[in-house]
């Protein structure tokens, strides 16, 4: 990984950092509980990819992280919260979590329903409490919700985990897998960089080849974590390797098998790079990510 | 109950269920099942009682329908998704829901959890996508947006919920079922029919006596359910008598016997039909609305 991408990563990260920690409330009062729980898992660690793939949609058309932080820490939210309910015994039944326990094992299955929720309402709070106080574009902001609404709900996040666990332990055709992988991870990715690039006020065909981008990486990015599954290292995920073939989890590996799953892998980046080419220089960030996302080590 | 009121409630509700199917989903494609989920419980019966309220709260100013239709099925959807994930095992464990199976009885727990995931979401998609192709006014429906968010989540709804569970079996002091209700139920059902007043163009001291009177009648509303848990007719309720009893709900008659509560549910009553004497007689529906809360049978 280049030297230039470790910084900016490093930069918007704690960018997002900062502005999750002003966004967020203190735990008081008779729900302190929630609070807790729903801090406890948005701070426990993670890439914090999508709201920075959020900004660089932003860069790419000249906008800054100023312009759409509310909506980067708001789509981070969304992750915390689908990852709560995923890692609940009724889904996943997942204990750790990035080497931490998982929600509902400090807080109880019950507050850990609650957390997510409480994170994925206080999204949408979030970013229409950004339009109600600041001088943003009101009809950008209000298409920005309605994207990322569309790719969190049933068209696409909801809709990919209900495949994904409908056809755990059974061998589905190709097509399956890939609209697991592209409605249950591709779809947030998609729409967090598309969302920074609409309201930075890029144009309809700039934020239709930043979603094409975004689709492709999003894609790629599952990919890349069901190979991590495999080959990655235990310390370094944090969870069990392997557990995804212990499970039955339909992955791109026992599907097309390692090889050709590292062969898609590389198209869709080609494919994503390719995607930028109306772009200058600005988007340099956005190739860089885009290589980035299938060569990283967690 | 009114002939009048009678007549306004099932006209309403009628406009709401055929806008509810006209902007829900049909079921299709792999992720088929979480569409149905999200229909089963949607459609389920119920009062459309919030929604009645939004419409209502709109024609309070010289609003319509028409001007509030999507945000007042996005608010069901919102309180469709909560009883989902109330009735879920590891919340209340409810077997039955106005007299039918709950969700997950039909659909599994993982299924009814993402269909509650799934309303959710649309919910906003539903109030966002409404800025996208309207022409209504962007900041009063981002207010709106924000305004249901925060009453849905851990400021309200979500909040109740948890206090709820965790004083489940124990002997709080007065306010704390105060919180619960006020939160809880209080906090939707004031929201639904502010937003249809700041949708319809309503001025600020019009929202906010609008609001009071939404919190007061959010309250009586819920200590209503309560005694209707005691007094109630099981078929007409759909569920059993005294399960609230049985399972050590925190409600204002194990707080404050039956004859207080009846008698707080009524100087609520008063105090909202109190908090609308700056309107006229357009208001004379909200007024109707706040005494039929408290004698309705179901």
């Amino acid at each position: 990984m280049s030297k230039r991408i470790e910084n900016y990563l490093e930069d918007r990260k704690t960018l997002i950092e900062e502005a999750l920690k002003k966004f967020m409330p203190e735990p008081s009062g008779l729900a302190g509980d929630v609070i807790s729980a729903m801090n406890y898992s948005l701070f426990a660690g993670g890439k914090r990819i999508r709201p920075i793939l959020c900004i660089a949609g932003a860069e790419a058309v000249g906008g800054s992280a100023d312009d759409v932080l509310p909506v980067a820490c708001a789509i981070e939210l969304i992750h915390s919260y689908s990852l709560i309910h995923d890692d609940l015994p009724i889904m996943d039944n997942d204990d750790l979590r990035r080497g931490k326990p998982t929600n509902h094992k400090i807080f109880g299955e019950a507050v850990a329903l609650l957390a997510g929720d409480g994170l994925l309402t206080l999204a949408f709070n979030l970013m229409a409490g950004y339009g109600v106080d600041e001088k943003v574009e009101k009809t950008a902001l209000l298409r920005v919700i309605d994207l990322i609404a569309s790719a969190a709900g049933y068209k696409g996040m909801v809709g990919g985990q209900v495949v994904d666990i409908s056809y755990e332990g059974k061998n589905p055709e190709p097509a399956v897998v890939e609209y697991i992988h592209t409605h249950k991870t591709g779809a947030m990715i998609a729409a967090s960089v598309t969302a920074g690039t609409i309201l930075a006020g890029g144009s309809e065909e700039e934020a239709k080849s930043i979603n094409r981008y975004g689709q492709q990486i999003g894609l790629a990015f599952q990919i890349a974590d069901d190979i991590l599954n495999i080959e990655g290292d235990r310390r370094a995920i944090g969870k069990e390797i392997g557990s995804d073939k212990v499970r039955g989890k339909i992955t791109y590996p026992s599907v097309f098998g390692i090889t050709e799953s590292k062969n898609i892998q590389k198209r869709l980046i080609d494919d994503a790079v390719e995607s930028l080419k109306r772009f200058n220089e600005r988007a340099e960030t956005l190739r860089d990510l885009a290589r980035y996302i299938i060569k990283r080590k967690t």
